[in-house]
């Protein structure tokens, strides 16, 4: 099949030539971006050297549908809605990488992103793309939207527990930590390397744009309202993001934390790319690494009756990239791990 | 003054020499440490060159006493207890760095630290080093001991609100992410670079050994038993603490933003070592790296009625070393900053 | 095709389990490591989480060659020899991934690393396993002696200049970067986080035991012998090595840098695994990482008549465990490239 | 004294601040800055939240003179001229970091820097403020042009070797490793974390502008042309410049290791900021981190008669704020050391 990927100058887009090439069912026939129109892929980065002739275009959507029959859009948001109702309506498939048609509700799009949304009446048929929660409506979507990193780690740290109903799921505290490539390849001072090493920072608590997503997608599965607190913190590494969620228990309940593994265990039956760990152990970002993986470990503090769930993923591969092809191998019909078996490089 | 320190050879010892190495009012007399016994001071650590002439000696207690009038011991847990009392019955004032003298429980301390406590007879008279808010009584004692780290960050995150009484300070989550010096200077995998670079990960989840001694302060500070789930984390960066504490606010009282910024304005007038952030700014490890500041943010989310208090610190100054010159200085009654005047390193 | 590891528990053989795992020729059917005998590999490597059952054995020579044809020692210098005679006698081809098969002199072997050589009658029947200089051989070969990680980063940046000849290649500095994986899992405090980070330095100037296998090998290549100048230096990352080479341009001969590039280009010319950069471009370690590429850069200073050629590989991949693989494939006749696909991680 | 820093929005200018902070000789009294004009020093800087009422100035020279006797210019090349002529007629002492004074050639700046000389007649007077080659023209000088961070540490480690005479240092290659904050606050992809994390590269190799500078001072000292090879490369820290230099020795001297480690000593004696290491140990960064400090190590391949110097500074020091304040002392006639006490921070 062959695919096209629109805004592929970003990490994100560079991520999905990198997975592509090694994917045994796509050609990446198209490659857009504007910025760097006419730039070599392999002059822009080096590690994409195999990809020789081919150069960014600038974006038409008639030449892109004449070309791919599926498309990765790796806009921001504000701009993929732009593009995709074109790639839609011309009967491409299409991975939504942008927060675009993540929300369901474009009120609250509006309030958190500022924007009015201009392509409201795909709102509905927009699948979240999160395979691990929604994998039959994915299959059958022309259009996914594909989740933001945080949300990733957060709702696959918190979905097991969310869906035994809103009572086991109190006062939920998500405390992230990301690389820095979760802020894009775009320059700014928190991204200049010299104030970023050797330093940790909360940022836009409680205010953070991933916000209606997580609790959007948790109270669908909870069957009520979630709201949560939720602080991303920058920390000195490129990729990887650790999710820290603190649950208070269902005091009526008083699970152990053997019960409490065990409503993980059968959630993430036959999910290929969630690993759960031993009781005791949490995971650590580099074992992701360059993965589709998502490792989770889980602890109970009895003190205080209090679960602790974390989960790390590759921010640019399960958090964006990975996941995006993951989502085309369920839309396709192929097997959902199909390009995506590397594991992660460590150390 | 003619200062000792015991156990020079650790981080905690390194970083008391650099820094009383521009301390006007002392000069390092003794420097004792077992397993670099003989060596150079230089030879062990290039950037102490100035400590030319001096080598590390086996502690002897007559030696010591007889060298200096004032000694810092920067012993593991254990090794502390069995070298602290022979200096204070020698007459001399101590800051101990280790936990031995933190828990004024036997029985507590046993627990959490597996031993069985020998110089129990000092844990009345020994005062809990951390100035800003123990001053008075440090003042007047001879037997410091000197927080945790952690202990420090999450306490002046915390104390503002534990001071206004417990059900101010209710479901306290504290989430700390360390730099890699904190564990010491001893070898392992986790310390490892190769391992801990470009990964974040949870360690000693709600079994970490400083959670009875920032309950014990906290709890008298409050008036009242205090419980808390306390995270730490691993993150890739050599110095630095940062401690991002989750409260939920006293529903009866509904303190506003600005309020709970001028309860932590009162609480901190006059302490020089604290610095309070503008509402809307969070604290940066790197800013305080190499000093003795210990740099406060607050947020209140609003949706949840959570506080969010972080407060970072360099382990090595704040954490440990600067903080125990801070307590001599007080001890002595010389101005609290003196030695302790330079900023942060920063990029 | 049933393959083993021997020392599977270092990098280098957990880099080999890695690789492997989308080898799609290979099944890794024994895995021995004497200090980790006993343990899950996925309980030493979380990354390895699907190598569920498999455990680390305690070497037995009789059990390795009735499970596995083909045996990858990833053993420390000294302790291979004790291991690898066995295996070729009972059949088995080897890629022997320490020095003990590099240098083809035992008494050069015991000068630089103050062993007796005690299987002294495999020296000339190992192949040195850089394959893009020795393919032929490669591909008879039952023992191939893989290159250490400093020597195929040098060689490739040297390669194309003394073949040809001696006064082409004369004067040589490499100044070598790099990561701190090259020093292996072991522990010390050189590899210690708060050590090694934000830090460079030299080490083992002049005197590193990589020297006698590049002299030799380019000597070989040059047809005499050439002597040159090492110095490495640690930096802090995890994986990569940076080889700036310095060479003296011949007087006589007066060549333009895009002369110089002809000649690395007719030299690399299908040899899939180096890339060669546009003139002016210089490799960057980031853009091989993870992967079995080694990108090299070329420039003149034409004010001193000196080359300027570096190479970029990362340690564990090209510089160790896929080149091992890379050898595999050369000595069963698949296509070099087989399960080394991967492009670099970046950023 | 009061003292004046124009362009203090920049790293060198922060760094400037925080030593002037410590220094008790002068008061900070006027500090300019463009793009951050109005802004508090403390919001753009935390770590200098000791400057509470400061802000930036707009430049005016009548300003300036007015309210400072000193001024340290910290602008890019090419705006230093700007500013720098009014101060010095003004009757102010000038130390300028830019590089428009430290070639005292005018068409050579124009040919490395592509800028006509706009105050050609202040070139004779401006005094190369290097202190250890050069303090007593410092001490007299009214205006001294600060070395750029690698010109520091290559001359420093090559100057006694220079004094000798041409022929005892020739072929000189200088491979240097710098970190990110040496190119510093400006954004730039190569300064963006995700891409310089991780990876180290060469970067205008054999044409930095740093060349004819180090030229200039070495043939100088040398008595006699000498020319070099430079490499810079970006290393994955924040601070920290270490320069390797390889020097073919003088056949006809054929000098031991020793008498190389004297004519260091004897060199550098009474030069309280250079630190030579003992025979066979080489500098690392992180050991001058912070500090004034230079260390430096020597070594001799005797196989190839080759010396290799290696010198580490920290680049926004002894690489620039650092140094001048070392020379501010010198031309005030105040001890040398004032100020710079400060040990390195380490680890």
């Amino acid at each position: 099949m062959k695919v096209g990927i629109i805004g592929a100058s970003g990490y994100a887009g560079a991520e999905l030539l990198r997975i592509l090439y090694s994917h045994p069912g796509v050609s990446v026939a198209y490659v857009a971006a504007h910025t760097y129109a006419g730039w070599k892929v392999a002059d822009l980065y080096p590690h994409l050297h195999v990809f020789e002739g081919i150069s960014f275009e600038e974006f038409r959507a008639e030449e892109a549908l004449s070309r791919a029959d599926f498309h990765f859009v790796a806009l921001p948001h504000g701009k993929s809605m732009e593009v995709v109702p074109a790639l839609i309506e011309g009967g491409a498939k299409v991975v939504d990488l942008s927060a675009d048609y993540r929300i369901s509700d474009a009120v609250e799009y509006s309030r958190w992103y500022g924007l009015e949304h201009t392509s409201q009446h795909l709102l509905e048929e927009a699948v979240y793309g999160l395979p691990e929660i929604n994998a039959e409506k994915i299959a059958g979507a022309c259009l996914v939207a594909n989740p933001g990193c945080y949300p990733t780690a957060v709702i696959l740290a918190l979905a097991p527990l969310a869906e035994r109903g809103p009572a086991a799921i109190r006062n939920v505290i998500a405390d992230a930590k990301s690389g820095v490539s979760g802020a894009g390849r775009g320059l700014s001072l928190t991204a200049h390397f010299a104030q970023a090493e050797g330093s940790v920072k909360p940022y836009a608590v409680g205010s953070h744009r991933h916000i209606p997503e997580m609790e959007e997608v948790l109270s669908a599965i909870a069957g009520s309202g979630i709201e949560l607190t939720f602080a991303p913190h920058l920390v000195p590494m490129s990729r990887g993001i650790l999710a820290t969620c603190y649950v208070g228990l269902d005091p009526q309940e008083g699970l152990s934390e053997e019960e409490i593994r065990d409503i993980y265990l059968d959630y993430y039956r036959d999910k290929p790319f969630v690993v759960l760990l031993e009781l005791g152990l949490f995971p650590e970002t580099k074992a992701v690494c360059g993965s589709n993986y998502c490792h989770v470990g889980l602890g109970l503090d009895k003190r205080v009756s209090m679960v602790i769930a974390a989960a790390a993923v590759d921010n640019l591969v399960k958090g964006a990239s990975g996941q995006a092809v993951q989502c085309m191998n369920i839309m396709q019909g192929w097997k959902e791990e199909t390009g995506l078996e590397a594991l992660g490089i460590f150390p």
